[in-house]
């Protein structure tokens, strides 16, 4: 089974990175571009083929090494 | 408008990032996990509200700037 995993900054969390995304966008002259935020995409091929206890098991790789809960959030999908 | 950018590594290029993930995984004792791959996930609030006009334009930036396309492959979602 495969999961996929979005990792992204909270609201009112500083991002850097996409701050900087913004600024290479209009120097590269692109116009009516508002907040860029970038955030971790992650796939993983699971052999579990349980949904419930996959997610399960993807929540707490989340939890444990995906994410810093404290300042991110995370989606997990299925599929 | 908000368009959301998945950014990944085309198939056979090494992602030595994603293989950092999944051996950090296993030596925390989640079992059962095949391949990790990590991509990036860029979202960009857009003044432009014709989805047409603004997907080519996020297609522009995919190109010029947020995707390498000689080891990258790019998906574009509106709404």
């Amino acid at each position: 089974m495969k999961a996929r995993v979005h990792v992204t900054l909270k609201n009112g969390v500083l991002d850097p990175q996409g701050k900087a995304i913004g600024h290479a966008l209009e120097s590269l002259g692109f116009a009516g571009i508002g907040e860029v935020r970038q955030g971790k995409f992650i796939e993983l091929d699971l052999t579990e083929n349980d949904p419930e206890r996959a997610r399960e098991q993807v929540r707490q790789m989340c939890e444990r090494l995906l994410a810093n809960t404290v300042i991110e959030n995370y989606r997990i999908d299925l599929g």
